[in-house]
């Protein structure tokens, strides 16, 4: 059975409206409202008495083109596992993180450089608008497979801007630290799209089960995004903290606890695996997981052993939430979570945080120096004390779960939106929806669905 | 029919001697005139009264490796999108671009830093001959499939010449802006590779129409072109601009112009696509259109906005490029042009070069400050008026059109030379006339051409 | 036959017992001894007059980042060329090098970086230690797909100890140069990797020799590992260097010396090829020998010339190398080369090592000025002759060829320990020993080995 007529003009326009749609309000918003900030602008820039040297841009950049990597060819690539699902896989993360910066430029934007009625922008917004990208992606590993581009398109517009609100809470009404966002894109973006996919359950989903797992070569495609991940870890999270040591300790700190998650995860993965076989989805992920759990506290004095423990603590916990914990999701809690993001990002984000919770709450006068300024500002000011801190910590993790959970929840209800384009169940994890997928050559007649088999099946 | 003995003979010893002609020329050209310059010799540097953080390598280098990826990842990768052309895609880009770059080292030394008889090399002339190893690849993705090693030597032994000329004209002679190469680059590689391709167009090619498209995963092995282009492009751009606010204002409105052509591609793709299905060839090109279309104008004061609008622009006109223009180019131009780059480099280049002459009319010293002398050093000297440089902008577009067509004839004239080993009509597209293929494993019988078959049809 | 239970149950603990234990072992040390050094340490750094821009952070994080790259996704990738074994290329490079970089930070600090009972770090001790988990990787090639996780771990943890004390005997005791580190990670890994194949000489592997190829996929990943490998060599030999023009130099060398190995390499496969043909072997490796052979002087006046004609020559045995050596290495020498790494890094870093021997007996006052002390202390100094320092140079080849020699022959004596879980002839290259391999979906029955087939086989 072919579409009908009226599903084929709906998705013949649904995409390519909401595309012209959001990228028009934006181009608006960004004509009225975005402006170069003074490092950016060529009058303002000479205008000042600097150094070329002292732009901002040497020391943020490499930085920003790591984590821009990481958005695009890791987060892309890492999802490329699925055997009939990388075009959408690599292709979705490019529209959703692109329409993500430039949307996210703005909340951000009004929320934390907003003056003289202008947002001022430069690498530092370029950073801060990846990251939001970021949680995107993270949530989007939640649902993906069960959702169509413009389903993706309006859980971003939804997602960005609760972000935005979420970050501005927690960093600058709270006085709370997340430089890598274990809080802010982790925890955040792991529990919106988890809770987002539960609204989105779908009991038959076994249906498109035979797709559901990767073949040889989708695993490599997808190792090129978790070694892209890992090896530019340190670089996001060391990305928007302050120059000097700052950045410094914050890579260090985030290298080692890189590394002490990959032991962990094989060490794991052989020990719960089938006749002590290494699992390629642990090996995947949770290898990745030493990266989230510093995200708050790898700016702090967290020393290196700290890291390692970390480290070593994420990937164990990831690896088992793989084995043991993602079954039971499914079929307990009714949360169908592609990626296991819960595994990489839910459970290691809150153990980040509460890392978090327990430096700041340990950090000493003598530890910092005058260091202390530049990590716990309100400290060094004694506006707080250490275990006050600790408690903004403690209770920024609680507002990001509350909006995160609120926000996945309306998020869930918006695409279930009638008109929206959602995959059929016997059609999930297939990019022959949303893509005219190449024909293999003749002798390989195992390709993709065919054509008519689609329609028939639709 | 096995080759005829003459013929295996020309092909052992063609690609060898010219590749040894041709480094052996290098070489002897490198010992008489090459030399480090004052901040990359021991005794020069050590000499002047510097700090080392003053040397401009901080200032360029991780700039010039996001470069060097896009030419040798980026371009590699994209056109490795064919079912059975892999090896030669990312092989020969390796080899042209190696060439390219030493013999672009002495042509644009002696042009641009020829002093007192030596020509002095440092991280500027790294960046500038990966530039122009980057139009030569624009060039190859023209003629993709349908020339043979030592042919494409030789076109970038010509091409690289009348690059270095051409751009001379430009930047030096004209005092015209062009940083990120919209004509120098995009405008001049695509028109003298289309026109060289015009020249050798093959009216019998429809012999190779079936190895002529992709395959599932060659399409992914091209979407790693694409990211990585996408991702490093506002390197590209600023990587030879002004240190301070011009490197930072020229990769921010990079980065925002190809938000905008993706977001356009995708909607043009879906919109003009089979049953609304989005398709793999825009998304890996046009979507990058972006990058082309601000390559003289990101520069400039081209606000935020003006970024997303031509990213918009180049977008929509690329995709549409691919769809409609593409098969006209061959049918009634006779221009085969494989890669279509047409559509990525040559309409979003110029188009790129007319944006630049908006934007340097509309140039004011109210905009610009004190700034003005980074970016128009004629304007700020009083040397020329807004609308002069715009007019200068514009001669310059023509000069490169001119320059890259009568450089694509000859080149087309000097690659039919009958010697070189062109591959016949029914072997284009094909890794094994060049390659020695590995034989897949027992089971996969649908691999490439069995080396009996080969023969037969040569 | 199904593997015996006592099998099964050893190759369930062996790997996750030997990761626990190493990194239960390295967190101790780290939590005893590591501290960061005065440019992560808040306090410190605080309590010093410094400028933020001034941290070694901005000066070395970018070329750290390059490598960092290299070791993961170069190494990684290059080594997935092997039909069936891309998971353990991978998987087992990110194991390895994962563990190198606690280890080595822990040797390399005792040795270079202990004071006050302390080991302090930061970003030179990252990028050391990923200098000496290239070398580990350089050794994995040798014996690649012929050892099991648990064998290299043990052998990793007996190299990483002997890399830091050939380096310490080399760079400190003997005041040898070797930035690149030619002897001290090539030439080093090389024969460790080449003295322990032997020991392990299997006299009945081709019985695995089906597997012992590649296919075409398997060879388009393997050339993402040769361009990053190829495009980032420049960071990864002045990562390390002094300041300003050391390390602009040392990168631009490498550059061209890396252009011209590349033209030397397609002359010579096409040249020695059937019928003309490039090998994808050459290509994938020989390319790379010009990176190799200036690890040693490329810091030094080398000029530009010298680049090429070095990068020329090592380009020319290495391949070489490839079709004529090989073969006689494993016939005569017993010696089973998986990856050809004598070819790569072996002659290659012997040849770098030798022009460091002349280079540096070339220098003279006059060529480095004031820089000589940055390049050649001890000569600027007056404690050494140009001559001398060149006797220097050669004595430390020697003591790294001895050193691993010995260690090689050590390591393979400890890998053959019969309780280490080694694949039988039968499996070698083939990832289902040591990893849950994805089904291929029903109509591609030509995936790897069914789990079956391959009990039956074991």
């Amino acid at each position: 059975m072919a579409p009908t007529p009226r599903r084929a003009a709906r998705r013949r326009l649904q995409l390519p409206l909401l595309c012209l749609l959001l990228q028009g309000a934006t181009a608006i918003l960004f004509a009225v409202f975005v402006r170069y900030n003074h490092e950016t602008d060529a009058a303002l820039w000479h205008g000042g008495n600097h150094s070329n040297a002292d732009n901002e841009f040497y020391f943020r950049y490499p930085s920003f083109q790591d984590v821009h990597t990481m958005v695009f060819v890791g987060f892309g690539f890492l999802m490329a596992f699925l055997q009939r699902y990388g075009f959408s896989s690599i292709g979705f993360t490019f529209l959703l993180a692109a329409f993500a910066l430039q949307w996210s430029t703005l909340v951000q934007g009004f929320l934390h450089s907003f003056h003289g009625s202008h947002i001022h922008v430069g690498v530092e917004s370029m950073i801060n608008a990846d990251f939001c990208a970021g949680a995107v992606l993270i949530s989007f590993g939640a649902v993906l497979g069960k959702t169509g581009p413009a389903q993706l398109l309006l859980m971003a517009l939804l997602e960005v801007a609760l972000f935005g609100i979420n970050e501005f809470v927690l960093l600058t009404l709270l006085g709370v630290k997340d430089a890598g966002g274990s809080m802010t894109i982790h925890t955040f973006g792991a529990y919106f799209g988890l809770v987002l996919s539960r609204v989105l359950y779908r009991p038959q989903l076994e249906k498109s089960k035979h797709r559901q797992g990767s073949v040889y070569h989708s695993d490599l495609f997808a190792m090129i995004g978790t070694i892209f991940l890992w090896i530019f870890w340190p670089s996001f999270n060391s990305a928007p903290t302050t120059l000097g040591d700052g950045q410094h300790r914050t890579a260090l700190n985030t290298y080692y606890s890189l590394t002490a998650s990959t032991l962990s995860t094989f060490a794991l993965s052989a020990l719960v695996g089938k006749d002590g076989r290494l699992d390629m989805v642990h090996i995947q992920n949770a290898a990745l997981a030493g990266g989230v759990v510093v995200g708050t506290a790898s700016e702090m004095m967290l020393t290196p052993f700290g890291a390692l423990a970390a480290g070593f603590l994420a990937g164990t916990v990831s690896t088992l939430g793989y084995k043991f914990f993602t079954p039971v999701l499914e079929s307990k809690f009714k949360v169908q979570d592609t990626c296991g993001v819960h595994n990489l990002h839910g459970m290691p984000g809150v153990l980040g945080a509460l890392l978090g919770v327990l430096v700041a709450g340990l950090a000493t006068h003598d530890a910092y120096g005058d260091g202390l300024q530049s990590v716990f500002p309100l400290m060094a000011e004694g506006r707080r004390s250490a275990t006050a801190q600790a408690m903004y910590q403690l209770f920024g993790l609680f507002v990001t779960l509350t909006v995160a959970s609120v926000g996945g929840s309306v998020g869930g209800c918006l695409l279930k939106l009638p008109f929206l384009d959602a995959p059929p169940d016997s059609q999930c994890y297939e990019d022959q929806i949303y893509w005219e997928v190449p024909g293999e050559h003749e002798d390989e007649a195992q390709g993709p669905l065919r054509a008519e088999e689609l329609d028939t099946q639709a």
